[in-house]
């Protein structure tokens, strides 16, 4: 339970009205009745205020809260901005336990910081280190020389492999998986897929060959403040690590290969795949399902439209779309060109008439 | 063992030769032996008869089951409706014993209903309350204060996250992942991408910013007669539930974001991806690996073909495809022409000679 | 540690130079220290040495290798081959501990061969084998009547269901679902995707129906040396089982829809979405993300470039791309049209002024 004026003054805004009014949860106006935060942070959501019973709601700058029928109101200059703060003040979280769960396997010669919380059934390998205030959800499994930092939080049934390192506040949702061996093989001699990508198409005689592992000795390094969706798989590098810098993001579902390099907070969206050896700058945000073909490099603040299949180099700055990746505004243009192929071809006949008849 | 009467009465189905025979599995015509109902639902599945040694049949409406060499036949005249009930009725199931077993983790403050069965190593959380029958696999974790029905049937490795309501009959397969965090963040002034939607490709001047975390607050609502597929996930709602509507059904590796409805007897497809805040309406079909843009909305009854990517609303029984999506018929004139272009160059060069020259 | 020449040896590859200095790891040339085998197998990468301090290097067929500053070196006239022999020679692996787990369950009804090692928290149901040698890592679990030959190798969270049958030296990354129930379900009458996919895009009346579901009778039969990434999902066949054939390879993410036939030595890449009853020959190679449409044919050593929608069958041999898929050359040269749209467009203006005023 929080007062008008604590949210308030953690938010950093400023608030009207009813400063001591209390709210237990947030809503939307709708739904919202007298013991919740109603966000009504535009005139189309305020307008749903009726329906519901807030007292008090989360405005825009400007907004003429009394008229909304409000006892109190909270101004939002930048409203998704305060939907953070707010969001993080009432999160009920997920009730993991305090303390080390009796059913948890933790080897002996695991660390574990200050105030760890491991859930039921978890298991940690022998030479983990697990940071203060770390909580390792039930069912999780930590593998053998992993460092971990402080203050994490991993949901249920996360995996992290063998010797990974990482950074503080990491988050991991459900069913993540760091360091699977890298998907990578070699055939004893040259294979049609090599000679295709050298001759764009043609593979020439094709031979039945079988496919030999290359391990994966490398691991993943991962910074801090990064978070991974659900059931996200980052594999292992061969040589060297697979690297995630500080502060990207990972949704649910997202694939990064062997030997790839995340830079500094960049956003992956759902279901994005990205193949071994890429090499990712900082502030990049792929859309969803977005895809990218080994050894490209991408620069930084690439932002890439959902779908986009990104198969050569994107330099710096660059807004991409399509498959293969072109400009936004290229794509725009080359999406209009092909509605309109059938009039041109209409055209070509009428002129092809006129002209050769 | 089911006789052949049995099985045509359970089917609701005309049978003729020697009801009383008895058939343990059903198997494809080359495979049939002597027990077992061989699946020959049209002419050309019926061919391969002579390669096993089937005496049953399930056989299309009129067919001659004794010129086929079958001692009695079963009708089917809708043969996949027919496959429906005979796999259910032969389903030999995963072997879950009944029973609470004695490595599972059970909050005491989790209520569990009449002949609930839970698996090896599966956690269930304090506030669970899990309804009559309901199977819960092994090593499967059930959150706090989830809600699930009657009849459930989870396999192994499935999690809910907290607060969760499920209807009854509810399915997921091995490793399916509800409740997770959304995906959503924000930078404390406008970033590059919400400049790039606006201006709808630039980004303007790109600043590095790195991104807050919008916690969900809200869970994940599920009716009844819902499905999930192997490691699909759902993330929970930021202020409202994401909602999945009664009798829909996701394939594996599905990925639905926050806030986002899916309504009554949609059917997801393989690797399709939902992005957040997404409307869907009932019936709607998503064939595999389609993805949805944010903030989109859906009506009732549209069909996407396989791959489809959808940028825009999409009106009530509409059929579309292609990336972006578009109506199934302009997609394929778009790809005729598309094809024609080659020609179409090499018309308009003759032209111009014709023409300028 | 190995001196130069057991490494040459098993690498069955020339080596020049001091033939007992030792090496612990392998390293990239910038990174090697004295302990390292620097990989140093063509030009570009050799260039970096100076920034290291290797002392022994995989090189290039007749590279100068006393000229880059080392001791010792090893020939690899096939850089990648080699890379697979190093890679295995020096993986330290995940430190799974030998033998069972007291905290694992395990049926009294299974079967396990000698050497078997099983993690903490696993579970192996009734009636499985498990082959001599074979590694079942932390929290797996092991269906009923489940099958698996020698010298598995199952990380973390890997889940077979019940049935299946597996060959010899079978590779599962975390989190890796075999034996999921199929994606299959009926409408009682005809339904709009029936309808639109005769029809090409025209579902008729949409009348809303439920969706009733198809049991999976049959279960998945997998060969010899398969390896499965982390997060990817084989679902049961309805009637028969799905196939793995032997020596394939199947990425992250990757999902194999009920029925489908994989051929041998294939190549399944990151995010690969393979639908219900496909028949693929062996040694196809298929990128990341491409996708194919149910009861498609793909011929033997057929290639697709990542992102490919398979919707029609490919004959062997071809290479292909794009959505829908093409052979790669007719790709190309559509992509060039597009490229050039506006300018024919502004051809064809200026040719109507021309021809038409």
């Amino acid at each position: 339970m929080f007062t008008v004026r604590e949210i308030a003054t953690s938010l950093q805004a400023e608030a009207e009205g009813d400063l001591d009014l209390t709210v237990l949860r947030a809503a939307e106006p709708q739904d919202a009745g007298p013991d919740d935060l109603a966000m009504a942070m535009a005139p189309k959501y305020a307008e749903s205020l009726d329906e519901g019973s807030a007292r008090v709601g989360l405005v825009w700058e400007g907004a003429d809260w009394q008229a909304m029928g409000l006892q109190a109101a909270i101004f939002a200059p930048r409203p998704r901005l305060a939907m953070g703060g707010i969001t993080r003040l009432l999160d009920p979280g997920q009730g993991f336990g305090p303390g080390v769960h009796p059913s948890a396997v933790i080897d002996p010669e695991a660390e574990l910081g200050d105030g760890v919380c491991v859930g039921p059934l978890a298991v940690i390998a022998a030479g983990a280190r697990i940071g203060a205030g770390s909580v390792i959800g039930p069912q999780c499994y930590i593998g053998a020389d992993v460092t971990l930092g402080r203050d994490a939080q991993l949901r249920e049934g996360v995996s992290i492999g063998a010797r990974a390192t990482i950074g503080d506040r990491f988050r991991a949702q459900p069913g993540a998986r760091v360091g699977g061996d890298g998907f990578s093989y070699v055939t004893p001699e040259v294979s049609g897929v090599e000679t295709a990508r050298k001759t764009m198409g043609d593979q020439g005689e094709t031979k039945a060959q079988s496919w030999l592992r290359i391990h994966s000795l490398g691991a993943v390094d991962i910074g801090d403040d990064v978070e991974l969706g659900s059931n996200c798989t980052i594999d292992n590098g061969t040589i060297r690590n697979t690297v995630i810098g500080s502060g990207s993001k990972l949704d649910n579902l997202v694939h990064v290969g062997h030997n790839t390099r995340v830079g500094k907070d960049c956003l992956l969206c759902g279901q994005t795949g990205i193949s071994g050896s890429v090499d990712i700058g900082n502030n990049v945000v792929l859309g969803g399902q977005t895809g990218v073909a080994d050894n490209i490099f991408i620069g930084d603040g690439v932002i890439a439209g959902g779908g986009t299949k990104i198969l050569s180099n994107v330099p710096a700055g660059r807004v991409v779309m399509g498959y293969p990746a072109v400009k936004m505004e290229t794509h725009t243009e080359m999406y209009k060109g092909q509605r309109r192929l059938g009039r041109l071809m209409r055209d070509i006949e009428a002129l092809k008439k006129a002209v050769f008849k």
